[in-house]
C-alpha cells in the first residue's frame, strides 16, 4: 500500500476561530485580496469576521465578490488583475468550492503570469499569494486540497489546476457560518464531502492514513443522515459535517478522486447540476460496480455508512437527494465518452469500461 | 473539541523510497550533512542507500556520525558547526530519535547563532536547513514532528526544542532498514509509538483527525505484540509499525505528550532507561490513575488494544518490556516533583497531583 500523504495546511477550528487565530493572519501579509461570492458571506456573517480581525490587525484589504457557481477561467484572471491592482500580498477566501477554487487560481495568476493555454499545464514557478480560506459549506474540503476546479470551456467540462503551490496556508473552520444554509446546498454539500470520502477508499492511492481519515468521514457525514432529511442539524452536527469536508479534502488531495466526479464534471458542465447532487446521483451505482472487483473495499465503506448493502446506500441518496431529468442516450454516451479521458481516471481502484459508465449514468438519472 | 492539526512534512513510503524519490531529494540542495550514529545507519543499508542516491543525483554530501543516544547538546552545536564548515544547504538523518532529533537541532543551529542558555527559548529566525529524515526505528515518529529533544544537563532532565520550523520536509520510510533490529531495542520502541498514540488520546489537545491516527496506531501495534515479543515480525509487520510510530509522530506533533513522558525523563537522564522503555514501564499505571476521570477515553484506548482492562495491558507490558531495578524513595520524590515542572504536563486531560506521580513512580518500578 502507497504511503505518501501532504497535507501542508495548518487547520483550526472552533467558535471565533477568525477572531482567535488573528495572531495568525497578521503574519500573512499587509494587504488582503478577500474572494467571495456576491451574497452568502456578506449573510452569514463571515466577510464581516473577516474584515473586523483584518482592520483590528492593521492589515488592509479589497472584496472582489464576482465568483459565480462552478467559476470561469475569465473569473480568475479578473480577480488575479484586480490582486494586482491592489497591491495583494495575500488572499484570503470566504465561502463553497467555487470561491475557495477560484480563490486558488486568482492567488496563482496574481503572482505569475501564465496564457490560458498554459493555464491546467501543472508547470508552474513557486510563486503564489498565501491563502488563508474561510469555507461556509460542508463539502468540497477546497480548504486543505491542492486542486482549484474551474469551467473549462474549450475542454467542455470542469478541469482542475492541481499543484502543491494550491495548498492553503491557513484553513479557519467555524460552523456557526453554515446554520442558515439552504436544505438543498447542505445535503448537497453533504454528500460532497461523502463521496469524497468514498473514492478516497476506492482509490488506487488509499493509504492507511488516507483510509483513517476518510471511514471518520464517512461515520460523521452518516451521523447526520436523520437531521440532513429533516433540515434539522444542530450547531454541533454542522461542525461534524465541516470536520468531515476537511478530512474529505485531506483524504482527495492524496488520493485524487476517481469515476463519480469524472462523470459528474458533465452533468454539472452541460446540465448545471450541482456538484455535490451529480456525485450523489452517481454515486450508489458506481458502488454496485465496484462491488464485484472490491468488495473488501465496500465492506469498509458500508461498515462506516451503518448500511447493510449497496442498494441501502442508493435508497437513502435517493431521499436525501433532489433527481432531475433523465439524459438522453446521446447524452450518456457523450458524458461517458468525457469521463473516460478525465484526468481523475487514473486513480481508480479498478478501471471501469466505457460501456460501464454509460450504464452508470443511464441508471443513475 | 479543539480541532488543530498542522503537520507540513511530506511523508513517502515503501521499498526502496530513498532511491524512488530522488527527484524530492534532487530539489532540496546541493551539499548535504547527513546525520547518523556510529554504527546502525551503516549495518542496515540506510546510509549506502542515502550517498548512492545523492551520487547519482551529483549532490554532494559528508557525514557526522557522531550522535550518541540521548544526545547532548554539545553533539548538536559540533555538528552545527561542521554543517557550516562544509557548507551544506540541506541535511539528512538515518537513525532511531536521538539522531533525528539531534539533526533537527543541528538544521536550525546551522543558520543561526543561538546561545546555549537560549536554546529552548522558542524564539528562533524562520531559517533552518532543509531537512529529509529517514527513522531506521519505528517508535520515535521524530520525521513528522516539530520537537528536538535534546539531554539537558543544566535542568537535569530531558528538554525539547519546539518549533514548527523543526519539521522536516521530508520523511523517507522503509521497513526494511529494521529487519535486524535487536529484540529489546523492536520492543522498546514500538511500546514508545504506542505511548505517544495513547498521551495523544489522553491529551486536553486531543482532535478527531488525532484521534483517528492515534487509535489506528494502536491498533497497528496491537496487532503485532505477539510478535513482538516472540522476535518473529514480518517486513509487513516491520511496516505496520513503522506506520503506528508516524502516526504516533503525526498525533503528538498535535497533542504533545504529557506525564508519562514528564516521569520519563527523569528515568532516563538518571537511571539510564531506554525512553520507550521507560514510558512502557510507567504507561499501566497512569492508565489506571485516569480511568477514574477519564473512562471514555480509556475504553477508546483498551476497545483498539483489543483488551478488557487497564491490568490486562500492564500485564502484556510487563511481558514485553525488560524490567528494571526498583528506585529509592528518594528517587521516586525527586523525579515526580521533577515531572511536575515538565512543560508536557499542560496538556494532560485531567492533571495528575504531585503525590499520584510517586505513587506511579513507586509501584512501576
Amino acid at each position: 500500500m502507497n504511503q505518501a500523504f501532504y497535507v501542508p495546511t495548518k487547520v483550526v477550528m472552533g467558535d471565533g476561530c477568525i477572531q482567535k487565530n488573528r495572531g495568525l493572519l497578521a503574519q500573512m501579509g499587509k494587504t488582503a485580496l478577500i474572494v467571495t461570492g456576491a451574497h452568502s458571506a456578506k449573510k452569514n456573517g463571515s466577510l464581516q469576521d473577516i474584515t473586523d480581525t483584518l482592520t483590528l490587525n492593521g492589515q488592509s484589504y479589497k472584496v472582489f465578490d464576482k465568483v459565480m457557481s462552478n467559476p470561469t477561467i475569465a473569473c480568475v484572471y479578473e480577480g488575479a488583475a484586480y490582486a494586482k491592482e491592489i497591491g495583494a500580498d495575500f488572499l484570503m477566501a470566504a465561502g463553497g468550492g467555487s470561491i475557495m477554487d477560484a480563490g486558488k487560481a486568482i492567488a496563482l495568476l496574481a503572482r505569475q503570469d501564465i496564457p490560458e493555454e498554459k493555464l491546467f499545464s501543472g508547470n508552474y514557478k513557486k510563486d503564489v499569494l498565501p491563502m488563508a480560506f474561510v469555507p461556509t459549506t460542508a463539502g468540497t474540503g477546497s480548504e486543505v486540497t491542492p486542486f482549484s476546479i474551474l469551467t473549462n470551456d474549450k475542454a467542455k467540462t470542469k478541469t482542475s489546476i492541481a499543484t502543491p503551490l494550491l495548498f492553503p496556508t491557513l484553513a479557519l473552520l467555524d460552523g456557526k457560518y453554515m446554520q442558515n444554509l439552504p436544505h438543498r446546498t447542505t445535503a448537497n454539500t453533504a454528500v460532497d464531502a461523502l463521496s469524497h470520502c468514498i473514492e478516497g477508499v476506492l482509490s488506487n492511492k488509499a493509504s492507511t492514513i488516507t483510509d483513517c481519515l476518510a471511514t471518520e468521514g464517512i461515520r460523521l457525514v452518516a451521523s447526520c443522515f436523520d437531521d440532513i432529511k429533516k433540515d434539522t442539524l444542530s450547531l454541533n452536527q454542522r461542525t461534524d459535517l465541516l470536520i468531515a469536508s476537511m478530512l474529505g479534502g485531506m483524504v482527495i488531495a492524496n488520493t485524487g478522486t476517481a469515476a463519480v466526479h469524472a462523470m459528474g464534471y458533465s452533468l454539472t458542465y452541460f446540465k448545471h447540476i450541482d456538484h455535490g447532487l451529480a456525485n450523489g446521483l452517481l454515486m450508489g451505482r458506481f458502488l454496485a460496480l465496484m462491488e464485484k472487483d472490491c468488495s473488501g473495499r465496500i465492506g469498509l465503506i458500508l461498515s462506516n455508512l451503518k448500511l447493510p448493502s449497496v442498494s441501502a446506500f442508493t435508497e437513502l441518496l435517493a431521499e436525501l437527494l433532489e433527481k432531475p431529468q433523465g439524459l438522453t442516450e446521446e447524452e450518456v454516451n457523450q458524458y461517458a465518452r468525457l469521463a473516460m479521458r478525465a484526468k481523475n481516471m487514473a486513480n481508480c481502484l479498478v478501471m471501469p469500461k466505457e460501456e460501464d459508465l454509460r450504464k452508470i449514468l443511464k441508471e443513475s438519472l
